[in-house]
């Protein structure tokens, strides 16, 4: 394929994909965080690292805040910084996992004051959101048990509902929550949002600013995530996309690195359910670099949801109705195939440079000296991880 | 423990597990059915068969019947039949897999012509409710796809919706449609209810009468079942259950073969949100016998659901409270193993004598030499299995 | 890319991909086994259809037989059959678990009669191999358990080796014994050979002739399988592979067709490990098509490991050494990801025709009006499947 | 059951249970790290706690160190003090994975000077365990890589197998190794000993000194672990067992937490194979306690082995036998699941009170105060965890 149609073109060019602040912060495991010479040590450089891949690809707009991570004593100078750099404030994610006295929960707790306090984190983080024009807060429930009978499963969801009933009820008219479910991790036993169906009925009774958030790893072996995607999009309810990869129980890879071809299928989906380059359907990655390097990290990600976001809308829509509905699955599975299989690496190539960027944003990134710069210039402090 | 308070045994006298009549005729795998003699040969004798479960047991009072397998000429002869037993017809259930038109799906076809019979099929079945007194139509959607691009998810998705409204509407004042969701097979590739947010979905548009049927071996590996239990039973949502167990994809083992305490939390979990004995919530097995005797299975089974549910009602409420509110992990989970570790046979055999019952049911059937009296007498004729 | 390098060639030129007589019947699930017209009736119309799939692709030149389902009276016709038609006949495939006397084992059963006659039976199979010139004896053990206690897990294992030495010593100079590993089923609890590693630890008592036959779908989920094919291949005891794909429990699906990216992993580590166009390394399907049209699946299925195949070869090798050495992560992702993506299509297509083949094998095949003749010829008679 | 046979008790009696160091440490998840007043500072100070474990129970005589988390600059005064505290210093415990040279693999490095670096400590260790008396040496192998393409695993495979010699060498003649293996975590795509059939390969190479340790939770879902246990007894070659549980990914739980219905079965098949109380088979725990107190914590693993092992010790092995042979399932499935419920409790408590030791371990630990002692007493210092 030389060139892509300007129907596949003219969508690509509206793709934004959010990125994570802590993306370009150490992380690593339970067992060894490893740490990189010119790693962020706070919010403004992580902005500045994440303006690079915006920089390269164009596809990269707005900066994902987490907060207490993130916090500043001025949004406005932030929200400048990042604007001054070609990217804008996105998503405020909230933290209630990380103070001891989330140790049982936080917005399930059992004691009334322990809920308090997670419910006026989530005000100050909406607070936080008209300082920096952000528009979504997202809500991942670290919350669970490790061992049967440690939690009374049904009294949490109550109270779960009744905590989001209260955040949700601060929300200013154009803001919207959005509340991601996750199989498992931290709680071994269980986890108060587990899965789509959760949030969902949990998001349902709130409003219509209440959303699922999807991550596309939080799912148990063998789901069929782009039939939740569909699924979701059929009921209104698709808020957000929190992407990444995982071949086992690790959520955090690159996009695209475990299954490609899974990834085509979500963006075939997305595209089908009318979800592609729709506000109401968020597209952000939530990855860690643990063992390579984390801006040229993110810029591969980036371009694995465009390039195969070209190939998802490349798929013979036409063709494949008529296979569909001849019931000739081999024609059907073929045009489907075809898609995917096609290496629209090339024609992208060419479409990026025609619009002033890089062909190849990694080689340009590389060349560009910016990774060397930063561990020369970033001596001192401490650099962010998940605990700053 | 010598005896079991009152409060328990009030409890376990009221449960009724209904057997389905498919239990007791052959099955296997893809690769081989094995007969065994004796095996029914029509809709009578599996009812027969289902009321010695009833006789040794006191805890199935009820049969399900399977549409086409049971048909009969007359069903108040079969229903007579089965209350000179002392068993009454339950559940129908409903097949639309094993048609040739239904290769691509059945309420989800392409095909309006297919979906037109499959629906009808349905109402032939709300039909049988009327004759046989049955209040639940249970549907088992085995529909789906092997190959991604097969078939239009989403679509499916909508016209499943309208098949279902339909069907629902033809439903008496006083029946139920139960849609039961599974995780895979026979479809490989998705199938059209694989989870019970799906199954959730599709019934809260249908209304009070439709509700959803949890089959225990029908989720992804390291699902929290009596999550969803929790979760189904605050939403008003759970219909009723399908017993079984399984290790890995087999989901039609002895139910708590696999795995007794995953039993036990979810017994807990029915008894912590008022689904014990709620006649809402209809408790039934759903399982095969591939290598092991079918009544005595039947026996063990419904055995094994009254001895764990023994053991869920002897929590210690208050204690594991108090535990679960002063976050003493360790207390609570001891609370609640040692219900689970209690030895309720003896009691129970106890108990069952109490009640003019064998104390050990499966012995008092093996003396009985029914088994040995069904290969003899029935000779001939074509065994019952899944195509009959 | 508009060629492939003639080092690719002319690996893709000796490449051969054995096909199972049984992909040419009907198959199904437990619940319905669909028939196709035209299915052949017996094993000079399955190897009928397999040579198409040699005539349109030049990949599959040989043909695996099952036992009993392909007994001929004389195999010396069935050999001249399938030369006329430009195959040969391959693997033979050993069944132990269709007869009644097997329900609890066959090679590992309790009583010696039964292992006495599964020997047997195996014997059979080695004097055919002598009358049809095949080399492998392949044994699938679907023997194991269903409920806690029921077996001997032990006492099994032994038996099982002492059945397999016993068999292994009838073999002639150059004929081998490959024993297959399957995670589970048609047993649910244990099977008997459920890993690599217990295949391995049998088969190197053995000696030289017995190796370890891989099924790609015989894993439990997030199995690494390429690593047991580089770990088998060091070892020296890799000695066939059984190709397909399955989403979750499945494991007949056409090669590729789940997890594309997997079997370039798959390859590449053939590749790696010299275990490409290696004699002592067989290639083979093993698939099932339960609702997609037989002959053209098998086409599918091979022209999907050979484009995969190329995809491999044309992975950098010195380039990925070079970033793997120096630890770069993302390089030595890049140069693996950029053979994979390349797509190899157009210049397979090009080299197909210049050896006189068709560029398109799929659409060549359906063009030849071959699976209409069949319907209208193979009327009557009854349709081979997996119990025929 | 209200005693335990002779034959049961004299088992039991026998049994020890070695405690790891780090479970008295403080532990977490990647997302945050609970810490607990009264935490152990350093591993005087861990052995005082681990002794309490044996004091309440005499079940754990011994500690497994974890070097260099338990350093010290006398061993002699290190194992002096363990003895005063009546228990020993057993296992040792290699650590290649904290490290910044270790991010791309230690053993298995590409680059020769890390793999000494990494063998030196091995080195260490061994020298260690020299002057605490220690028989084994255990190696888990955190090392692997996050992305396909990213390592050459067919050369670390190599590399791991000289590495794992030269270590050997070292070893004296009453020690071993043992190696651990582990399905995923703390690398993501692949790790260099995933599977048992790896360990097994690795070890059988290098002599008679060197076995396979299976930990409890490092198998992929659905993985039949007693399977696993026969197997590694029937070759000779299972060292030890780290005992945990895990309902999906954490493996780290407290012992039959998860399902005590597998730590039955696992523990039979021990029996069975005649590996307890076998010294070359050696019962560890490998746990965290991530929310519960620590102490008891181990207290209640170890009761649980010890309580379970008396239950798996109750199958009535004629009994078992008679049905396995006449292939009556349900009586065999019958006399297994008999001996699982029963309630071994009262009696053991009965036992423990005639031994001189309390009735009920938990309970006595609390009445004791040691938990406020060491919170009140340890007071400063760094609490020790994963990384000191």
């Amino acid at each position: 394929m030389s060139t892509l149609p300007d129907t596949v073109l003219s969508e690509l060019e509206l793709q934004a994909i959010e990125l994570p602040s802590w993306a370009f912060g150490n992380s690593g495991t339970r067992f060894k965080v490893f740490g990189t010479p010119g790693t962020p040590r706070d919010p403004f450089e992580k902005i500045a690292d994440a303006a690079q891949v915006n920089t390269y690809t164009a596809l990269a707009p707005t900066v994902a805040l987490h907060i207490p991570w993130d916090k500043v004593e001025d949004y406005d100078v932030l929200r400048k910084h990042a604007e001054d750099l070609g990217v804008a404030l996105g998503t405020i994610n909230s933290n209630t996992f990380q103070d001891d006295d989330y140790k049982f929960g936080a917005l399930t707790h059992e004691d009334a004051a322990v809920r308090r306090k997670a419910i006026d984190h989530h005000f100050e983080c909406i607070d936080i959101m008209h300082a920096t024009g952000s528009r979504d807060l997202k809500i991942w429930l670290a919350e669970g048990s490790n061992y049967p009978g440690q939690a009374d499963l049904r009294g949490r969801q109550d109270r779960l509902n009744e905590s989001l009933r209260t955040i949700y009820e601060r929300l200013g008219d154009d803001q919207r929550l959005v509340l991601e479910y996750k199989f498992f991790e931290p709680a071994f036993y269980h986890t108060d949002v587990p899965d789509w169906g959760t949030s969902y009925a949990q998001v349902s009774t709130l409003g219509d600013k209440a959303m699922v958030c999807l991550d596309t790893g939080h799912h148990a072996p063998g789901t069929n995530i782009e039939f939740i995607v569909m699924q979701l999009l059929r009921l209104g309810k698709l808020g957000s996309f929190d992407f990444n990869s995982r071949f086992y129980a690790d959520d955090d890879l690159i996009v695209g690195a475990a299954d490609p071809f899974q990834l085509f299928r979500i963006l075939f989906e997305v595209a089908r359910g009318g979800g592609l380059n729709n506000p109401d359907v968020a597209f952000m990655l939530d990855q860690c670099h643990n063992v390579e390097d984390k801006i040229p990290g993110q810029i591969r990600s980036v371009l694995n949801v465009q390039e195969m976001t070209a190939r998802a809308l490349l798929v013979d829509a036409e063709a494949l109705r008529a296979a569909q509905v001849s019931g000739d699955v081999l024609a059907a599975n073929a045009v489907f195939m075809d898609a995917f299989y096609t290496d629209v690496r090339p024609a992208l190539a060419e479409w990026r440079e025609s619009r002033g960027l890089p062909a190849d944003p990694m080689a340009a990134f590389a060349a560009s000296g910016y990774l060397q710069q930063i561990a020369a210039d970033r001596v001192g402090g401490v650099q962010a991880g998940w605990g700053a």
